[in-house]
């Protein structure tokens, strides 16, 4: 069904996905709308198909291929939990064995050919499951999970024989979790916990461990999927499952790499439209986490910064740990959308309050100053001299009596407080445990989000497992980081998703009249000169000075007079690279006779360093405005991307760039202005007039469709510089180079 | 005996200070070096008392003013606390109560000075402190500890009667600790817990529960200082205190505000001098946190960069939530130095090696590749498909036999390893227990670092609350996250204290010849001409272009002459800014005639502007260096700082600058160019040859020892452009600004 490998990677994967939305859809899916043409201009796919998993996760029937009751077979541990587990949700168990009359006491049949009903899930236990899948073919079954190792983890061979799978599992019709994977799905969840569930999907599954171990919390897990190597299914369509389901709160996500970089932002963006929160853990945020990711399943972890973009773009919360995967998506599921987005920190203690308010501050969380009513109100209960303007501070003893339940529905009366935080640094139980049950009783009466920091290492008092734990209204962290990380995102998750417009909606769908002058411009395998790609820039509506491609002196003379004096003056040619350097640049140029001066000087440069020219270039001088380097570049998961960049030093020295995966809006292009931390130069310093960040915007959006219509021809772009002038002069690229493919 | 406050605040207090280690030494003190001659040139002191705060610990009387046993007095619980403390580390203790005759059954006396014996301690529960620490002046008592609040974390009133406190604490020649605090530093301490232990100190009593609490997870602690609001002694008299007992593993600090700068960086220094390893919380990264910390106990936060500079240049570990420092004080106090720096990562699962490496490399540790003499080694265990470079991936099943130690002792074995990071997800008793076994067997008989990170949310399994946290030799942590912070910080505190050498014992003492020159061209309460300020700069040894002041044309022509053509001519007077934007600069100037022209023009534009000049300058052309910044700011704290930057926009629009705290050496300066993001510009960019990193560090170098003689006459000095020059041909200070006291 999926995109097809090649070698041990799957790429961009294009023309795979044109396969995948268009002519053969899998066993089971979704209604899809039907105005969707389906592709976008650069033949990406603009919509993907949900894959009906119910059956995979709640099978009436299962065989279980390679079953085993013999002692010390490690499939006889397996048999045995696929047993219980059917057992539990009511499935029919078929095991599978060539020679066994009888596994555990149920008839064996020698082969899936001889199946006595078509069964929902065949579980392959057996190490070559490429035969097996092919004889699945006729059994009409829905769904394989393979076990064996063996595959593209272990390197080129192995991916080889990880290619024969997918082939096999396409041409049988069915869809395959695995190779590589193991019995998550099946393990055995509460089913006494209810309210909003998280879903967990793990490319390994001891990574799944911690978050599956929060039902021991009392947090409510309904799914598991531990993907593998994705031979077929993979973490997109579990993402785009659950995030139709009605019990889904969040999904959680472990990810070493991703299979397909469009799968995953379209199963993303259906989250995102169905504002169900992702939080995700993605290794591969340095260099060694990317090798021995890819490495572990075989699958491409992308330049980070791009993954990093492209998860932002779609409203995924990425984190870094595996502890706060937990925290995070636990209150996502749970918790109701925010009515306020101010913070208060409540305290028993000043010093606590004010260590915590510092920590959330610096996490980007706004504590509003509670107003001087609210603040009397407060002081009804607590003395004078303490502070309560938020955080609130009330010295200790106010917690001990009814003035502690009174204080903590006054913060939550106030309008400008949406989420209550109290961090309880350990167990003093006059104090604390009064102020558990009264910060229980109070969520339970309040829309609000109440947050509570059990501060204890040690986690085995009553007030901590009993009466927090068991309260579904209280959110209990364990420490202020991972409180104010889960916080953060809640509120940054209702935002995002209350405004969110999914780019693939307004995505381009066909060539704008840019596109067949552009292609002319095109020279396969080659680097453009300057005068082409700035040819190729105007062909997409983005300025650039008024200039002639000149031969001669006498020719420059006349250029001059038309673009108008003063000129600059550079050498021009397909490779010519580092212009300034070599002196192939003259500027300021004001008299006819300079200009002619120019000319034989920069020919004469051209000839001495060996440089093939194809003319000289007459450029109007363009004013000085803020210098900016806007680009298109290619990745290996995800295709095409922009970038923008503060140009000169600042790029150079600080790499200081923003990127974005097209099909992105306005916003997200104002967006990537937001991310440079030079970002104050396009404001205006040194008495500077700020810049036209409307035609900046107008800049990336255009540089964004060249690289939609024109993915097949063009390698790489980059506008260095861009200058942008003052508002409501424009921007103007000065110098470009364009690599076509 | 320190410092005496001014209103709320103690500031720099160098006149303070100067009494504090000069007449009046505390009641008891370890002995100083001879040859300490006390003060450096700038009048701050070079060396800091300990107290001897054994009988303050570990008192054999103790006197309790305002004890009761009286039903429902709040005082009567803590009465029965001291009670009990008292008996346990065998204390005499006498009841102070005017009316009762005893208290449980003890004998009362009305007041102090009818104690039955000299005390060592009084603990003062009385409501105003003042009166019994006036009557103690007869007593001989040593300490006094205060519990009443109501002082400076009230406001002004309040500050008010705490300074009338610390003034009676002088006179009655006795040490305190409070007011605002309470009976933390007599809490119950495990005494069954054996090896280093972590010293405590908190200004705030609930801040230092979690650390406490360490305790109940087998963690020896050795001593609380609960500070509260130090009108006496302060967090650094417990710092040095502790770094100078034999059972101090790792000092633990909750920091709100410093009360006095030099007197932490005197004690950071013992410290750093004895490899003692010091973890701080300090509040105050933010405005919030600052502003919140100062109402509560009123003290100075300090500028958090000077703060941090501070804490690093003396190996100060700073992390920012309770989690961190409990972990992190725990390994540090614990674990033998590190014979490598290279860091394995063992994991059962490749997803899960694959991910914590990712963040270890993130968080600065190095993951060496081990050999492939030791990867053939290890493949003996291992399949041979898995990774076991490092992260190394077993697989699973060879931790459930005889190769799980064999795995462990090899990766232990190997040269380039220090530390051992073993990520285990959760619980799974067939791998993680026998595991978990091999582990804490094999830290048994190794010198290096044995990690855990047991991933369970729940945290009462039995290989975690038993095994684990059985075990003295493996370090146990519950986040990822917290393992790698401690490790980073182990690693660290072991490079900086190896390397250590105090910068106080190099400190200037006695004015450099420059100073006398210096003086002369001060202007108290004035800004410096540019021509003055250069000449400042000359004096201290700080190249600058060659320049005249002049007052007439054929002055300047003549000074041309002298300074040799090209030259720059800029107006010059005391108050002039924005020199380039007025006009008031011209370049390149080749010719008397252009000179002439340039000395008509910036005087007529001088008086069109009127700004009222002493001359114009005729400097020499100096060629482009790369552009810094450095200068000298007051820090409310620390007092004088040095700053250095990267000049033009980078300082401008990102700030990007590094500050130290005087005294310190040329290792410092060096790092303070290391902490400058745009530093690559230094080393060359853009085929530029690498400036004179030699000439910048002397000019920091230069710059502190201005900054420490010239304390009391310059408010501020600001080097800007400083171009520092290609290798070899040094640094020029293009332009200065000094602004007198």
């Amino acid at each position: 069904m999926l995109g097809s490998t090649h070698g041990t990677l799957t790429t961009d994967s294009r023309r795979a996905r044109v396969i995948a939305c268009g002519e053969q859809p899998g066993p089971a899916v979704h209604g899809r709308p039907a105005d969707v043409d389906g592709m976008d201009v650069s033949g990406r796919p603009l919509y993907a198909d949900v894959p009906d998993l119910e059956r995979f996760f709640r099978p009436e029937s299962v065989a279980v291929v390679g079953a085993s009751d013999a002692e010390g077979r490690p499939n006889t541990g397996i048999t045995r939990q696929l047993l219980a587990w059917s057992k539990r949700v009511g499935a029919r168990l078929h095991p599978v064995h060539p020679t066994r009359p009888a596994v555990f006491g149920i008839p064996c049949v020698p082969t899936v050919a001889e199946l006595p009903e078509q069964v929902d899930l065949a579980v392959l236990l057996v190490s070559d499951p490429l035969p097996v899948i092919e004889q699945l073919a006729e059994t009409k079954v829905k769904f394989a999970v393979a076990f064996a190792s063996g595959f593209a983890e272990t390197g080129e061979e192995g991916a080889a024989a990880q290619a024969r799978l997918t082939a096999a599992v396409e041409r049988a019709g069915l869809r395959l979790l695995g190779p590589n994977t193991n019995l998550n799905a099946f393990e055995e969840f509460r089913d006494d916990l209810d309210g909003p569930a998280i879903a967990l999907i793990t490319q390994s599954g001891h990574q799944g461990r911690p978050v599956f171990s929060l039902q021991e919390l009392g947090v409510r897990l309904s799914h598991w999927a531990p993907t593998g190597n994705e031979a077929d299914l993979e973490t997109a369509d579990f993402i785009s499952y659950f995030a139709e389901r009605p019990e889904t709160g969040a999904i959680a996500c472990y990810v070493e790499g991703l299979k397909d970089g469009r799968a995953f932002l379209l199963a993303a963006d259906r989250a995102a439209r169905r504002k169900v929160p992702v939080v995700a853990v993605k290794v591969g945020r340095t260099e060694t986490g990317a090798r021995t990711a890819a490495s572990h399943t075989g699958k491409l972890t992308g330049a980070d910064d791009v993954v990093d973009a492209a998860m932002r773009q779609y409203g995924v919360i990425r984190v870094d740990a595996l502890d706060e995967l937990q925290d995070t998506a636990t209150l996502l599921a749970r918790a109701k959308p925010p009515v306020a987005d101010g913070v208060a920190v409540y305290a028993i203690s000043g010093g606590t309050g004010a260590h915590v308010a510092d920590l959330a501050t610096t996490a980007g969380l706004r504590l509003p100053s509670l107003s001087a009513a609210k603040q009397a109100e407060l002081h009804q209960w607590i003395p004078e001299f303490l502070s309560v303007a938020n955080p609130v501070d009330n010295g200790g003893h106010p917690v001990g009596d009814h003035r502690g339940r009174k204080i903590v529905d006054a913060i939550l009366a106030d309008p400008s407080v949406g989420v209550l935080i109290c961090p309880i640094t350990g167990p003093f139980p006059p104090l604390s445990d009064r102020l558990v049950e009264d910060l229980v009783a109070a969520a339970e009466e309040t829309d609000k989000l109440v947050c509570v920091v059990w501060g204890s290492p040690v986690g085995t008092e009553q007030a901590y497992r009993d009466v927090l734990l068991g309260s579904r209204r209280v959110a209990t962290f364990r420490t202020v980081p991972n409180c104010l990380t889960a916080v953060k995102a809640y509120l940054d998750h209702h935002r995002f998703t209350r405004d969110y417009r999914s780019p693939f909606d307004q995505a381009p769908r066909t060539p704008s009249p840019s596109f067949r002058k552009a292609r002319e411009l095109m020279r396969p395998g080659q680097q453009l000169s300057e005068h082409a790609a700035k040819q190729l820039l105007r062909a997409y509506g983005i300025r650039v000075p008024r200039e002639q491609l000149v031969t001669s002196a006498a020719g420059a003379v006349r250029a001059a007079g038309l673009v108008g004096y003063p000129v600059v003056m550079k050498a021009s040619g397909a490779d010519i690279a580092h212009k300034t350097e070599l002196g192939l640049v003259r500027i300021g140029l004001t008299s006819a006779s300079q200009v002619r001066d120019a000319y034989r000087e920069l020919t004469d440069i051209a000839r001495y360093e060996d440089v093939s020219l194809d003319g000289v270039l007459v450029c109007q001088m363009v004013e000085r405005g803020v210098e900016m380097v806007v680009g298109i570049s290619h990745d290996a998961l995800f295709g095409p991307t922009v970038t923008v960049g503060l140009g000169g030093v600042l790029v150079e020295v600080l790499h200081d760039t923003a990127v974005r995966v097209p099909p992105f809006g306005e916003t997200q292009a104002r967006d990537m202005l937001e991310d440079l931390r030079g970002r104050a130069l396009l404001g205006g310093v040194r008495g500077r007039p700020p810049a036209d960040l409307d035609a900046l915007v107008e800049v990336i959006l255009r540089v964004q469709r060249m690289s939609l219509e024109l993915v097949d021809d063009l390698a790489e772009l980059d506008i260095n510089p861009l200058f942008v002038l003052p508002r409501g002069q424009g921007a103007v690229a000065l110098d470009a180079l364009a690599v076509c493919r």
